[in-house]
């Protein structure tokens, strides 16, 4: 049991439980702030999400997407970073209870607290469907999607049935947001040009890849004319898009789906799930501590200037909350709110005590890739298509990369994916995680012979 | 259960098991043969194992040493690569017997079998000192030793019991061969110039790396002066070397070692293996089929063309055989054999019947690295250190790598490793994997909450 050193104790302590794109950029507002920070994340690194599908497909390498916390924080003094998953919150006694990965138990103190505990995947009741259609909000989600997406062509070059070989072969990605567009246009890419002369047995360009939403267009939120120009590009590639199409089952060799037209099972091994979101459970932590409610989607309703409501000691931001005016889940988001309520803090803790004015998104655009050199960019009015919108998605997300040595082998790594080389540099599969677990099973029950498949170096 | 296809078998069939340094070489060699070439690897990438310390200790990505084995032999049109695990050979029918991650069965007829399955570590007999000092010969390996290295200074962090903050942070590597002094180098170089000012409560420069091996110098088969440099350069950089010294007990908390002065017990929570090495079990499995036997580190006795005594239709080569004369278990070694067998399988091939010259080791030399600008080579006469060694090791190591994009992409990270960025780009931990199951078990036993800590995203 351990409290903060006898040399914090007299400044304004503040303690940010989560350090992504929300935690940071609290942080970084509080930097000449005259407070001690405290930054508290489960893991050792700060994610860039949006490139978690570049990860799964192959081009980037994990580190490049997420440097070590504390590395990003390393010159701002009044920050310290602990690894320790928080336990639980005692708003009474303002103390964080958090654990660390060996057990040892932690209370911080706070004078001020911000959550900032993002969202995780949403299977809408169906929890079952986790293990056959993994999605991807974490580094170690995009290492498992990448053994089964390169796993499943392993596997099918090995078998000689042509009918599991066409299971394997058939890719379907649930949710046509630009998560699940992004990475369509990727499984395209591989299939038709970085893959196929390494197989001798198959032919990857046979590949089925299926991109369906409940929603009747892909990228919802995009403007009418980017919508149909996303879909025309995907379809050119081979992708084949399924709107209106709800999966009302999904189990280790398929998936099932209902449109108007009725139903229809796809027999698949590899799904991934780039549909619903679920808030953090800190969202309905705090929301039973003060007897509020969370949202159907977990959230937690928070007042204009972010803090919790009557409770102007406690902010919540990012994924995890919901707002009046509706905003959208994404990382520009998290991070205004963040750069406010670290400067709202900063005031405070001068003394400032005038109710601030609210939190105001500012939306700057969405943008999306439609595989290897196409993008669409839908920025306040500006509507770009196909290799403008890509050359303006890789300088707005090289730019949001922290650290120079990221960036440029960020940028080197998309060269290594250009067409003339065809080539994607970070292909490890764990071979344990090639095969949906329960596949694996039923082979071995069915198996004729008795020798076990140990994991082999992944 | 699937036997080769139709087109395949009139040619001369050759199977080769295992896709390293040995098995790649030997694939290559037979790239004019008319032969069919089937190669298997119970993973799905090429290790350049020379490098696994910079993975574990955050400088390259694990893609850059680990290319995608037919990728890297997706030219040769007369190879089919296979992500399978050798269960059996059946030397009589002339069968390799294999099974796919999924539990697919495979049955391979050979004309010819070259197998070049690698070592593992050994422990002397203590087995169950691989879960408290784990070694480096996978990717998983280097993975589960970076989240141990890196997550010791993570826990030493939150940690507010000095002895506990020294346990963690007192790091013993066992075998000073240019593995252990390599990574003790690296240990030193995290300790003190990548590490220090991103923590708060702890100086990560007083952490104690003690390098230690039984013999009475480190890097035994270096010329005495480059051994001598290699120890003062070690120390210059604050690495206790122990000679003389052997590892009596191993545990969660410790290591006890064993010296002409006495026993010393070491309380350090991270240990690594870098000491003996252990044939392939297909080494066994092979000799118990022939009648023969296998030497202490489990090697099989191979004729002197590296074929099987009496059976001129199974090779072996690399780490798991032993020649008469007594050849170091390096990828100089096994890529030589490899380019040697191919050869002769190509002259076989082509009917041509006469006794082979035995092959011959040309043994260009031994290099290793200490630290981050140092490095000491022997190569026939040629003795080099300090900066210039580091130079030609660089270039070595560099030229020995497949492809432009990892030579180009190591090149960069060790730019970026360099003092004047003083970073290390990769450095993703696995939260589960940073301390030592038994130290946790412990914890939690004694943990005064009740709330169990879910692997975080790693």
């Amino acid at each position: 049991m351990a409290t903060a050193g006898h040399d914090r104790q007299e400044r304004h302590k503040v303690v940010i439980v989560g350090g992504g794109f929300g935690g940071v950029q609290t942080a970084k507002a509080l930097r000449k702030a005259d407070v001690d920070i405290t930054v508290i994340d489960r893991t050792n690194h700060h994610l860039f999400q949006p490139l978690l599908y570049q990860v799964a497909t192959g081009i980037l390498s994990p580190g490049l997407i997420a440097p070590a916390l504390r590395r990003v924080l390393k010159t701002q003094r009044n920050v310290r970073t602990l690894l320790a998953e928080v336990g639980d919150i005692d708003l009474e006694r303002k103390i964080v209870h958090a654990a660390a990965p060996d057990g040892q138990h932690m209370d911080l103190p706070y004078d001020t607290l911000v959550v900032a505990g993002g969202a995780t995947h949403a299977y809408f009741g169906h929890d079952e469907w986790a293990e056959h259609a993994p999605g991807m909000k974490s580094i170690e989600d995009a290492r498992l999607l990448r053994s089964r997406i390169l796993g499943a062509y392993e596997l099918a070059e090995v078998s000689q049935d042509p009918a599991e070989q066409e299971a394997y072969m058939t890719f379907v990605v649930v949710g046509a947001g630009p998560t699940g567009v992004e990475l369509a246009g990727q499984l395209s890419e591989l299939a038709r040009h970085v893959l196929p002369r390494e197989y001798r047995s198959i032919d990857t360009r046979k590949a089925r890849i299926i991109l369906l939403d409940g929603a009747p267009t892909v990228l919802p939120p995009f403007a009418k004319k980017l919508q149909k120009y996303t879909q025309k590009t995907l379809e050119d590639k081979g992708v084949e898009v399924r709107l209106n199409s709800m999966a009302t089952h999904i189990d280790a060799d398929s998936i099932t789906v209902k449109s108007p037209k009725g139903e229809e099972r796809f027999v698949a091994r590899t799904k991934v799930w780039a549909a619903g979101v679920q808030a953090s459970p800190l969202a309905a932590m705090l929301a039973k501590a003060t007897g509020s409610e969370v949202d159907r989607a977990g959230r937690l309703a928070v007042d204009p200037d972010c803090s919790l409501p009557e409770r102007h000691d406690v902010y919540a931001i990012g994924d995890m909350v919901s707002t009046i005016d509706r905003l959208p889940g994404v990382a520009q988001v998290a991070m205004q709110q963040g750069a406010y309520v670290g400067k709202l803090i900063a005031s405070r803790s001068r003394g400032d005590d005038t109710t601030p004015a609210p939190f105001k998104y500012f939306d700057k655009g969405s943008m999306a890739t439609i595989g290897a050199r196409e993008a669409v960019a839908d920025a306040r009015g500006l509507k770009v298509t196909g290799w403008l919108g890509y050359m303006l998605w890789c300088y707005v997300h090289v730019m949001f990369l922290i650290g120079w040595g990221n960036r440029l082998g960020t940028l080197f790594n998309w060269v290594r994916s250009l067409r003339f080389a065809r080539n994607r540099g970070h292909r490890l599969i764990s071979v344990r995680a090639t095969y949906d677990e329960g596949i694996a099973a039923e082979h071995h029950r069915a198996g004729d012979a008795g020798h076990e498949i140990p994991e082999a170096a992944s």
